[in-house]
């Protein structure tokens, strides 16, 4: 993004120490886990000063909580930038599924986890988090009912836009150990002919084998 | 459980420290977390002497492991019993879903939940935990199978069981910080339909409103 003519040199240095301090952040919880994830290592790992870090998030729970919001516009700024260049038509819905699935068992869905998991012992962060992963969850069904050109008038197309994402984030949790991709791949491509029904509104009320769930 | 008559006296005394310690483990995940869950807060939680939950146990991973596998075992149990009383018939896919429901969102899941993600960053655990993985997901897909009466040799059945507990697995992450229930009744309602049609191997082969998503 272009910087904004009214913000002086201060403002773009405090953003630029922000950004890089989140950054940060997510790499760390995906390699290291919550509890590897100190401020003192997020710090150092962002070339950062101590002071510096303190100033900006003065506790692991402000920075993580940035962190996560900050993740979540990127997920989201990645998945438009990826969609754009999708082409309309038949493949469509295909392809935004397999991206959609790409994320759901890339690094930043592992690096919420990480966080979501953390807060649910942790009744400061939970507090702060649950607002937030309400906001996120609805933009994420937003952006993908944008990107499937889904009309949510239609009945059960809203459902079967929220099935589809439940069905990612528990793709994501099985691919936490091991390569989950064979199997996951065969899944989403049944699941992407039913949910071609689904959004046409025409499944289980006209005869069509190739919208078939068996087929 | 009643008692093996080959074991001794001193055998099932170890039996009865074992499980008093496994299932302090699981209660200390539910609770506390993975980094709250240590080996001297689970003794003294069983009851057990620290001597003993080293001679048993001598690691956070050996006794994380285990209680995985006795976690899952008692799960299964749990999920057995409570089918044995289900009337057959109609309401009965809908009941067992309530079930499965209950389990991704319950107690054990959220357990196991804590050992899968500190295992992604813990490389002897994880290599410990992969073959375990790949056998409670096979005993639970052939649970729910067995539970829901299908018949995986009607072409779509095998990814339509797949995919209902890849859903649930996704809805025990969003149930996590908050109660997801509303939403989820809502979902799972609908998803129940398009199961019973996907069951019968019906789907989009034939008009059938009543198993259509949309209704």
């Amino acid at each position: 993004m272009p910087a904004s003519p009214t913000r002086t040199p201060q403002q773009e240095r405090s953003r630029a120490t922000q950004a890089r301090l989140l950054e940060a952040t997510v790499e760390c919880l995906v390699e290291h886990g919550w509890s590897g994830t100190t401020t003192t290592v997020v710090a150092t790992r962002a070339g950062v000063s101590r002071g510096a870090q303190l100033h900006h998030y003065p506790t692991k729970a402000t920075l993580v909580m940035a962190a996560v919001e900050h993740l979540a516009e990127r997920r989201a700024a990645e998945i438009r930038a990826e969609a754009a260049v999708l082409p309309a038509g038949a493949g469509r819905l295909d392809r935004v599924i397999d991206m959609l699935a790409a994320v759901f068992t890339g690094p930043l869905y592992v690096a919420g986890l990480e966080v979501w998991v953390a807060a649910r012992t942790d009744p400061e962060l939970r507090d702060a988090l649950v607002p937030l992963e309400a906001r996120v969850g609805r933009e994420m069904h937003r952006l993908t009912v944008e990107l499937l050109g889904a009309d949510e008038r239609t009945p059960g197309v809203r459902e079967a836009v929220q099935a589809t994402l439940d069905l990612l984030r528990g793709l994501g949790v099985a691919n936490l150990l091991s390569d989950d991709s064979a199997r996951r791949g065969a899944l989403l491509d049944t699941w992407k002919r039913q949910l071609a029904a689904m959004l046409t509104g025409d499944q289980g009320t006209s005869p069509n084998p190739e919208a078939s769930w068996s087929t």
